[in-house]
């Protein structure tokens, strides 16, 4: 059954390949002093840059820049930035980039007006904004992470090696207006595009491994999968195919935007593990998730099989004709090696850098989240890391 | 592929068995001056009534009422609301009730500021609101239309026996927040009930049966009608079944808040008909749906055979080995025609009481949508309605 739950997404979306054009009437709306937030300088080279400053200019604003966030914001970076944007007065944050540089801009949005130290109070402690909070704007230029449309923001302290996510309740946090043009995806590098079609469909099995009933959330999501699935497969042969992206960027906003969770509990266990990986490796997200997702979900079969049952036949078409409930959910993973297989996703640990000494610390960095099918403890988790070398 | 398109929907849904005490929470946005709007009373019997007037009275408000709106809302009873809500110089709209209160609840937050007659204005031109609407906030107690959440709103002019929708673009119309509670359907009689299930599946048909490509938007359908499909059968054996009827209520949001049509052209012939047959005879909106729908499918299968294919296959489990594409795509229909019968739904025009000679007025009254798989004319429409008798 959907528990009870509360439900509202106010950010408004431009989808298109016309839909930069949109900068133009929702820059008016918010004031004069504009922090433009963006990543490595790969929008200076394609010509993004060029036309937001053009929108920028066009419309009076003063604006100051923070470039070079990078791939895992650091706590490091959102102190420099949080220098910036006081320092600049900040009346509205810009983010153009993908999921790293939107994460940072909401992480920054919450952090400008707190008079405690960020770290402690979103990220340890997990409490909710008291301070006014800097309305943010994406323009993105990645699929992957969703963050155009919902309240997380994940930071990474290097010193203590941890990288966690913090989902804020408050919709002020989400953006208030994201644009999303597909066309901006079509030249990422190859490993970008998978790690982030990888991202995408690990978000949704998130949120659908767990859970027993035949509720509508995870018939939503069983759609979506079908459609990465599809969708990258077209991409994957021909990148530039502009359908296939642009199906791949829009399931990926849906994919975490809070629609398919809700009523019903999450897992989030293959993130928990991929980010305290990321602490470690400095890897792409998108590939350690990949990397410990296969051993993950074999591991966790026995205690949600007829969920697994269900992931074989809706998602991936396995016939249950003469096969136990096992030999289907076996046949689903397998599948879906298959298929990360012929992306070329990373499948192991030892391909992202780590090594078996690092396995306890990153199993000591894994945050342990009890909504899926097993809540695992220390031996679990090792038993899954070595699995994943 | 996905076209151009913007999506923002800013409403705040609270969910569940308890969700009704959340208008402690929503009432103090709004002013003193609330107008009441519900239907034919059985919120008075079931209880309903009596919590929302303590609600009211706990914050205060000026209450004035609307009652007695009919399951087609009539422009005079509009003109009747129109006196109301300007007498009591009303601040709020709060519908209770079904889709038909909640849609005269925004046909009313847009006409007691307008200086023109809304009937020429919205539902003759299809103009957008100039003047201040009023806020508008909703408890369902019925699914189906999926007006908590969107901007629609269906008004019967009884004099031209036109039965008209206007989905408005501001997202102003839209009801601010609304409370959906699934237990408020458990006691719905039975032909209500399949009514308003079919109304939700017809939805995702309308959206679905346009277009040609592999859209995620159509595979969120999938996703939905499959939920829709699998809830109904319980509810049809056991109405009382929470989880059940949980399910059908989520499904019937998102079958229309705009998400499922993004980026895609979508048909609407079924409503078109629907709608003028019910301005005919005032039968139930379900099932004029319902007794026009395999008539009408079938006349565009040979026009959107890949879809009616994939329906077959993806929705209805249809194996397609060994079969032609016309086989295929119509055990497709077979399987929804089964299912149509299974839970009891109106499968012809006779048994809502229209008869031959209202065959050319309904067709006269029939609007001609262009979004789906052939624009019909006249005798096409004629041809369908003489099917569907």
């Amino acid at each position: 059954m959907l528990g009870n739950f509360s439900y509202c997404n106010p950010t408004k979306l431009y989808f298109g390949d016309d839909s930069l054009r949109y900068l133009d009437a929702e820059l008016p709306r918010y004031g004069k002093n504009v922090v433009l937030i963006y990543g490595g300088g790969s929008i200076k080279t394609n010509g993004i840059y060029d036309q937001v400053i053009k929108f920028l200019n066009k419309n009076d604003k003063n604006v100051a820049e923070i470039s070079g966030v990078m791939p895992n914001p650091t706590l490091d970076k959102l102190y420099e930035g949080m220098e910036i944007a006081r320092g600049h007065q900040a009346d509205f944050l810009l983010a153009v980039g993908g999921g790293s540089v939107c994460d940072y801009a909401k992480a920054l949005s919450v952090s400008v007006n707190c008079k405690e130290d960020p770290w402690e109070k979103y990220y340890l402690r997990f409490e909710e904004p008291e301070c006014e909070t800097l309305p943010v704007g994406c323009v993105l230029t990645m699929a992957g992470t969703g963050s155009e449309m919902n309240a997380g923001a994940v930071i990474t302290n290097t010193k203590t090696k941890l990288k966690i996510g913090h989902v804020f309740a408050s919709e002020s946090v989400m953006p208030r207006f994201s644009i999303l043009n597909p066309k901006y995806t079509l030249t990422l590098p190859h490993y970008q595009m998978i790690s982030g079609i990888y991202d995408i469909f690990n978000h949704i099995c998130e949120q659908y491994f767990s859970g027993e009933d035949d509720n509508t959330s995870d018939y939503i999501s069983e759609g979506l999968m079908r459609s990465v699935i599809c969708a990258s497969r077209i991409a994957n042969k021909d990148p530039r195919n502009y359908e296939a992206r642009s199906n791949l960027m829009w399931a990926a906003t849906w994919a975490l935007n809070t629609l398919v969770s809700r009523g019903k509990s999450t897992d989030w266990m293959v993130h928990m593990l991929g980010q305290s990986v990321g602490a470690y490796t400095n890897a792409t997200h998108g590939m350690t998730l990949s990397a410990v997702s296969l051993p993950y979900y074999r591991f966790i079969l026995p205690y949600g099989m007829q969920k697994f049952k269900k992931f074989a036949i809706n998602v991936w078409d396995v016939d249950p004709a003469g096969k136990t409930d096992k030999q289907i959910a076996e046949e689903g993973l397998s599948a879906m090696e298959s298929w990360m297989n012929e992306l070329g996703l990373v499948m192991s640990l030892t391909e992202l850098g780590a090594t078996e000494d690092m396995l306890e610390g990153i199993a000591g960095g894994t945050l342990i989240m009890p909504g899926g099918y097993k809540v695992l403890d220390h031996n679990d988790v090792m038993k899954i890391l070595k699995e994943s070398l």
